[in-house]
C-alpha cells in the first residue's frame, strides 16, 4: 500500500512533514510513503534521517496552493502543485490508498471533490475529526466544514459514513445524534426537522436523537451528525474554549504568587494529560469520508508528532477497509 | 421602576429565586421587585428574609409551563401562569420594565414573541448572552437560539440590536464580527453570504468581517452575529468544552496521587478564580432583544447568586435605555 503525503502543506512544512513521515515509516511496516513536493528540497531533508530506503519515494511536485489563494482556481491551474499530482496519483494507482496533507484546508477539499472519485451513492464528501469525551473515549464529528449548505439527504449519508469510521474506531454499533439548539425531537432548524425523520426511520443507524453542543464532549453519542457549517462552529468553539481555558488558567497561576507558582508545578503532569487529552490534533487530522480513496487533513500547524499520527490513522483506515465499509453501508441504503 | 420575576422558573425554584431577589432588593435601591407565583408559597418564602417591605410586591400565579410541555400551547392555555400573567402586566402598566424568569426557555421566548409588543423595525427579537473572554472582557452573542431559521435582514437587526447591548456594557463603539466556518470574507453558508455585505454597507456598525468559532472567546470582537441555531451551537459547545475541561483537570487530579493533591490544594484560589471567568450565568443572564420591555432569561440551573445577577442586570439595561437605544438605530436604518 502506499500512501501519498504533502511534503509543502502546513506552517512547518516540509521540516515537520518529512520528520513525521520518517517516523511513521519507521514505526509501521505495512507500507510506502510517496512524498509530493519540490523534489531536490525533499531528498535533501531526507538525507538527515535512517529509514529503509525502498519505503520513502518522491515525486516532484513544485508549486504549492497557499492559503490565500482561491482553491478551485489553484486546483485548476497548478497542475504541478503537490495537491494536483497526488490526487491524480491516487485515482490512477490503484496501489495509493491515501493522502495526507497539513496544507490549506480549501485546497484539500476543493482538490478531492473535483479531483477524486466519489463513492457510488455518495452526493458529498464529508469531512470528519474525531475528539476525545470526558469518559475517555472518542466521538466522530461529520461534517466539520465540507458542506456549509446541506439537504436532510446529505445528513442521512454523513450519519451512514460517520457510522463506519466509529467502526474503524472499535466501535460496533455507534449511538448517532444529531446536533440540534436543543435535545427534544422536534428542536432545530428546518434541514434539522426534515432530517430528524430520515434518521429515526433508518433500520441501519442506531439513532439516539438530537444532541446539543454541550454534549459532543459528553460521551453520550459515537458519531455526531451536522452540515458543515454548524460543524465547523462547533469544532472551533470547543478549540476556542480549551485554549482559553489554558491562558485564563495560566493567567491566574501567574498572577497567585508563590503558593500558585508550586501548585503549577506539582500539578505539571497532571496538566500535561489534560492538554494531551484536549488536544485531538495529535491523534491524527480530520478524515474526508465519502470519497474512493482516503483523504486526511491535518491540522496547518501540525509538527512531525501529528504527521506520524496522521499518516498511521490514513495507513489504519486503509486496512480497516473504510471505503469498502462505506459502499457497502450506501448499497444497503439503496436496498431498502 | 418595576422588575417581574418568575418566582416558579427553575430548577431550584422558589427557594433560591426569592433568596436571590431579596439580595438584588437589599443591594440596589432603585426598584421594586414583583414576584409572580402562588401566592401562599411566595409570601411563606419571603416571611424568612428581612427586606424593605415596600420593596417586593406578590402576584398570584398558580400555574407553571414545564420544560416537557409544548411552549406555545402553555403559553395560550396556562393563563394563570406565572409567564402569562407577568408579560400581560408587562404590557399594561408603563412602571414595570423588565422580565426575569429562569424557566422553560421555549416558554419564555415563546410568551415573550407572542405576548410582548417588539420595537418598531424589529422583525425577530433575538436571545444575547454576554460571555467572557480570555483577556478579561466581554462579548455579546446574538442570536444565541430564540430563532433557529434567519433571513439575512435579521442577522443585520441582530448587530444593531448586539451594537445598543455592548453600548450598555460600556464599549462605545462595538467591533461586530459575523460568525462563519472561516475567516476570509468569502467563507460562510448561503445566509452568511447574503448577510455580509448588508453588514459591510450598514455605516452604523463597525463591522470587522467573519470570524471563526474559536475566536468567540478570543477577545478580537465585541459583538458576534449569528442565526440562533448556529449561535446555541457555539454556546453550548463552548460550555460543553468548558465542563469537560474542569472534569478532566479533576480526574487527572484525583489519579494523580498526593502531589497532584497537594498541587491542587495550593492552586485551588486558582482555579476558584478560572471557574468565575469561565462561568457567565453568574453574571446575569441572556437578554431577549428587540421587544419594548427587557426579557432576562436565567440559566435553568440558576441559584440566588445567579437570579441576583440576572434581576440586577435587568435593572441596569432598563436604566441604560436599552429599548430606547434600539429603538434609535432601527430609525437611523430606515432612514439610511
Amino acid at each position: 500500500m502506499k500512501i501519498a503525503i504533502d511534503a509543502f502543506g502546513g506552517d512547518h512544512a516540509p521540516t515537520e512533514i518529512i520528520k513525521g513521515v520518517v517516523d511513521a515509516v519507521n514505526a509501521e511496516p505495512g507500507f510506502t510513503a510517496v512524498l509530493f513536493g519540490a523534489e531536490e528540497t525533499v531528498r535533501a531533508e531526507l538525507s538527515r534521517y535512517a529509514y529503509p530506503a525502498d519505503r520513502i519515494e518522491v515525486v516532484d511536485a513544485p508549486e504549492v496552493i497557499g492559503n490565500d489563494e482561491s482553491p478551485t482556481e489553484g486546483v485548476r491551474k497548478k497542475k504541478n502543485s503537490s495537491i494536483v499530482k497526488a490526487f491524480h496519483a491516487l485515482n490512477t494507482d490503484d496501489a495509493y490508498g491515501a493522502f495526507v496533507s497539513a496544507g490549506s484546508t480549501g485546497a484539500v477539499l476543493t482538490g478531492a471533490v473535483l479531483l477524486l472519485k466519489r463513492i457510488r451513492g455518495i452526493n458529498r464528501p464529508a469531512l470528519a475529526p474525531v475528539l476525545p469525551t470526558v469518559n475517555g473515549g472518542q466521538v466522530v464529528l461529520v461534517d466539520c466544514g465540507a458542506n456549509a449548505d446541506c439537504k436532510p439527504l446529505n445528513l442521512v449519508q454523513f450519519a451512514r459514513m460517520g457510522k463506519a469510521y466509529a467502526n474503524t474506531l472499535g466501535i460496533s454499533d455507534p449511538k448517532i445524534g444529531l446536533l440540534s439548539n436543543g435535545t427534544e425531537d422536534k428542536k432545530g432548524n428546518e434541514l434539522n426537522k426534515e432530517t430528524f425523520p430520515l434518521l429515526k426511520e433508518d433500520a441501519s443507524l442506531n439513532f439516539v436523537g438530537n444532541i446539543e453542543g454541550r454534549d459532543i464532549l459528553g460521551g453520550a453519542v459515537d458519531v455526531v451528525v451536522t452540515d458543515g457549517f454548524s460543524g465547523n462552529v462547533a469544532l472551533k468553539s470547543c478549540e476556542g474554549t480549551a485554549l482559553t481555558m489554558f491562558e485564563v488558567i495560566k493567567q491566574n497561576i501567574l498572577g497567585g504568587g508563590l503558593r500558585a507558582k508550586i501548585g503549577y508545578l506539582l500539578l505539571k503532569p497532571a496538566f500535561r494529560r489534560v492538554k494531551n487529552v484536549m488536544d485531538y490534533n495529535n491523534k491524527g487530522g480530520a478524515v474526508l469520508l465519502g470519497l474512493q480513496k482516503i483523504v486526511v487533513k491535518s491540522h496547518g500547524s501540525s509538527k512531525a508528532k501529528s504527521i506520524t499520527a496522521s499518516v498511521l490513522q490514513a495507513y489504519n483506515l486503509c486496512r480497516a477497509g473504510i471505503v469498502d465499509a462505506i459502499a457497502g453501508a450506501m448499497v444497503t441504503a439503496s436496498e431498502e
